[in-house]
C-alpha cells in the first residue's frame, strides 16, 4: 500500500467516492468521521459499514459540539420537496455553522499527528445545494492557512495537499465512478432527515440530489426510501 | 455596551488580557473556551472567574475531542526549567497539533450562528514559545479562508475580522496593559502541569514566561507557586 492519506467520511455518496478515489489513486486511507449531534446518526454507521468495505484499517470517530443553528443539528425543519432552482438559489437551513472548516481542522490536526500530507474531502461546488463551504475558493484558502499552521508547515517537511477530486463532478459522474471503482453504494447513506428505521425520506435536498444522480447516470439507487 | 464580539478564553495572562482589550474597546463579548481533555483543567474554571470578573454574560465551554500528540493532553512530558534560548530553538512538547485553527474554527461557527463580525484571540509572536499557529501570517490567512467559509461572507452581510491585541507586545507590556484595564491576575491561571492542589509548577514554559514577564514589568505574580 501507498502512502497514507486523511480520508473525511460522512458514508454519503460523495465521502464514500471520494474514499473509492483515494484508494484507487494508491493512497492508504485513513478515515475521519463526526458525531455531532446530527439528525441522521445513521450515518456513522455507515462510515463504519464503508470503511469495513475498502479495508480500512484505521476509522476514527471524533466527538465535537457544534452550535446548533441548523436544521441538520435539530434547529428548525429540513427543508423537503425543493426543486433545483430553488436549491440553487441560496444557502439552506441545513447548512451547519463553519462545519467543513471545523472538520478540515480536525482533519489537519489528525494529518499532523500522523505526519500525513494529504487530505481528501469530498467536497463539489456542482449540485452542492449552496454550502459557501464547498467552493473551490474557499478550499484553496484553507490549504494556505493549514500550511501556515504546523509544525510540518513551519519546518518545511510536510505540506498539507487538500484533495477534492469530485470538486468540479455532478452527482451523476460522481456515482459512475464509483461504479467503476467498485463502490456498493447499497452501504451509503445521504439522507438528512431518516426515520426511526433509518430509511430515507426522499424529499430533502440531500435524497433528491442523490435521486436525482441515480437517475441521470442511469441506474437504479440501492437504498430502500420510505413510500 | 457595544457590538458583541467572541474572545477566546483560556483563563491566562494572555487570553484574559486580551479580554480586557475587547471590553475597553467597547465590545460586549462572548467568551469561549474549550475543554480538550487538558491536564490544566483548573484552567476552565479561571477561565469562568475571570469572565465573571468583566461582567461577561455569556462564557460558552465547548467540549471538543483532540488527538493527542502533545504534552498537554498527556502525551509525554512537559519542559522544565528550559531557558529562553532553549524555548526559541524549535517548536516544544506542549504544542498541541492544530489547536488554534481548530479553536478560531469553533470561533468562527460561534460568531457565524449570532451574526458576530469580530473573533479576538490571544496570541502573540513575541514571547510566545515557539508555535507555528501564533503567527500574524497564519491570523491573516485563517481570516481570508474564514471569509469565504461562511453564509455571511457569500452573502457579504458580516465580514469576520481577527483580532490580535496581543500580536506585537512582550509579556511584560502585556501585563502592564492588562494593570491598566482592571485585570485582577489573581484569578488567572498559566501553568501547563499543576498541582492536583491546582498550584502552578513555576517551572514549565508557561509559567517561566509569566514570571519573567512579571519580573520584567516589575509586579509581583499574584498566583501562588509550589515551593
Amino acid at each position: 500500500m501507498g502512502k497514507a492519506a486523511v480520508v473525511l467520511l460522512s458514508g454519503g455518496v460523495d465521502s464514500t467516492t471520494t474514499l473509492a478515489i483515494a484508494r484507487h489513486e494508491g493512497f492508504r486511507p485513513v478515515t475521519l468521521s463526526f458525531d455531532y449531534g446530527q439528525r441522521h446518526a445513521v450515518e456513522l454507521q455507515r462510515a463504519a459499514a464503508v470503511s469495513r468495505h475498502f479495508g480500512v484499517d484505521d476509522h476514527r470517530v471524533v466527538k465535537i459540539g457544534l452550535f446548533g443553528g441548523s436544521a441538520l443539528t435539530g434547529d428548525g425543519q429540513v427543508p423537503k420537496g425543493r426543486g433545483a432552482a430553488e436549491m440553487a438559489s441560496g444557502i439552506p437551513a441545513t447548512y451547519v455553522p463553519a462545519r467543513n472548516t471545523i472538520f478540515l481542522a480536525y482533519g489537519l490536526a489528525l494529518a499532523e499527528v500522523r505526519g500525513i500530507g494529504d487530505l481528501f474531502i469530498g467536497v463539489t461546488a456542482i449540485d452542492y445545494s449552496g454550502y459557501p463551504d464547498c467552493r473551490p475558493e474557499y478550499i484553496a484558502a484553507f490549504e494556505a492557512m493549514a500550511n501556515l499552521a504546523t509544525r510540518a508547515g513551519v519546518e518545511g517537511t510536510t505540506r498539507l495537499k487538500i484533495h477534492t477530486p469530485l470538486i468540479c463532478m455532478t452527482k451523476a459522474e460522481i456515482i459512475r465512478k464509483g461504479l467503476e471503482l467498485g463502490v456498493d453504494y447499497s452501504l451509503t447513506h445521504s439522507c438528512y432527515d431518516p426515520g426511526p428505521d433509518g430509511l430515507a425520506c426522499g424529499a430533502c435536498d440531500s435524497c433528491l440530489l442523490r435521486l436525482k444522480g441515480f437517475r441521470e447516470a442511469g441506474m437504479e439507487d440501492p437504498v430502500a426510501y420510505k413510500t
